[in-house]
């Protein structure tokens, strides 16, 4: 369904450290958060990568990979989609998803991007999906959701919230590549007759936008 | 099989204010690490959370989550486990496993870290379970794998590395309570005749440390 490619871009150190650029550059952070003392950039005993290491009090700022977590949602065999009333991907449609915080699961995260995005209480039925996307350094966890009350409305960041049959999502104006991987994952198991857990990893194309939704490859898609 | 609670930790707001404290308080963050100006600690317009913002330069400095990958290996009907070499948990066994590093996918980093601490080769198979630890802003993702060939030897991080039966898992000297979670479920899995996938989160009891492996209750646990 989706492209593929035999070897993930992440093995090779040209498109790595491409991808270290993209998803904020170590350095790009010139002072120590804690102390305040400059920076250098180098790599500490024992590690294979370039970090922020203080030059006063030896700290290293290390950066990883964010989740961000949401639902999909169906109710009376639709699907429920938000219109992004912010950038990135202003006016396209998208799942209710966004980081999540400390402190919190990442199923009490997606219950409260939804909360937030769509004014919808749900309840978590089961994990979907896993799809990392190593070029920007997020990984999307996509759960299954249902309606706890038959009623939702945009919040702040979304203009609109709309209730999708599944021959009629609006693949064309959809906002990220992990949505359209999602939904279309979604769909297949639908008609296949059993819902599955997916694993993947989205490998964008370099230089392209968050918009630019289909260029990309679907590398290590796992299925349970 | 494990403890379990109605409610998570992470519902109740001190519990929350606990966790955030636990896993890096945003309080700690004193400098912009772009620009070096004084961090000040406030609510941002539209947001919900305290968070450490630049006075010179407006940047808000987010903390998120981090993801830590490993892989469970079976081999020969026994596991592979590693004794760790560094603390926390010096000298206790675990899975390899690691923090996610930006610009890799989850799996490319479990099989990483399998590299680094057991100096094994493997082949990712699926992904086995994702484990969230609210308290201290991790989550565990670990998949199921296999040796692409016969060898291991610890790495710098390990002492040791052996193949445990599966009767015969070392539980009282185990690092982790996701570890502890990750091998029951397995185990569990392994005799009623299907793997699985599976989410939960551990929810750690205040005040324990690390090696306190078993004082958690496990919520939301799901599987597929």
């Amino acid at each position: 369904m989706f492209p593929t490619q035999s070897q993930s871009n992440s093995d090779s150190p040209s498109s790595s450290s491409v991808a270290v650029h993209s998803a904020g550059s170590v350095h790009r952070i010139k002072f120590c958060q804690w102390c305040g003392g400059p920076a250098k950039h180098e790599i500490p005993d024992g590690e294979e990568k370039i970090r922020a290491i203080c030059t006063l009090c030896g700290k290293i700022a290390y950066q990883n990979p964010k989740m961000v977590v949401g639902c999909l949602i169906e109710h009376d065999r639709k699907i429920l989609l938000c219109k992004r009333n912010i950038e990135p991907s202003f006016g396209l449609w998208t799942l209710p998803a966004g980081y999540l915080e400390i402190g919190e699961s990442a199923a009490d995260g997606a219950i409260r991007e939804t909360w937030e995005e769509a004014g919808a209480e749900v309840e978590v039925i089961s994990p979907f999906a896993q799809l990392d996307i190593p070029l920007i350094g997020q990984t999307y966890v996509i759960f299954l959701a249902k309606l706890k009350k038959p009623q939702f409305s945009p919040g702040p960041e979304s203009s609109e919230c709309c209730l999708f049959e599944l021959d009629n999502i609006p693949f064309d104006s959809l906002a990220f590549s992990s949505i359209f991987v999602t939904l279309n994952l979604y769909i297949e198991d639908v008609k296949s007759g059993k819902v599955k857990f997916h694993y993947g990893t989205i490998n964008k194309r370099l230089g392209t936008g968050p918009s630019d939704i289909r260029a990309f490859t679907l590398d290590y898609h796992l299925q349970v």
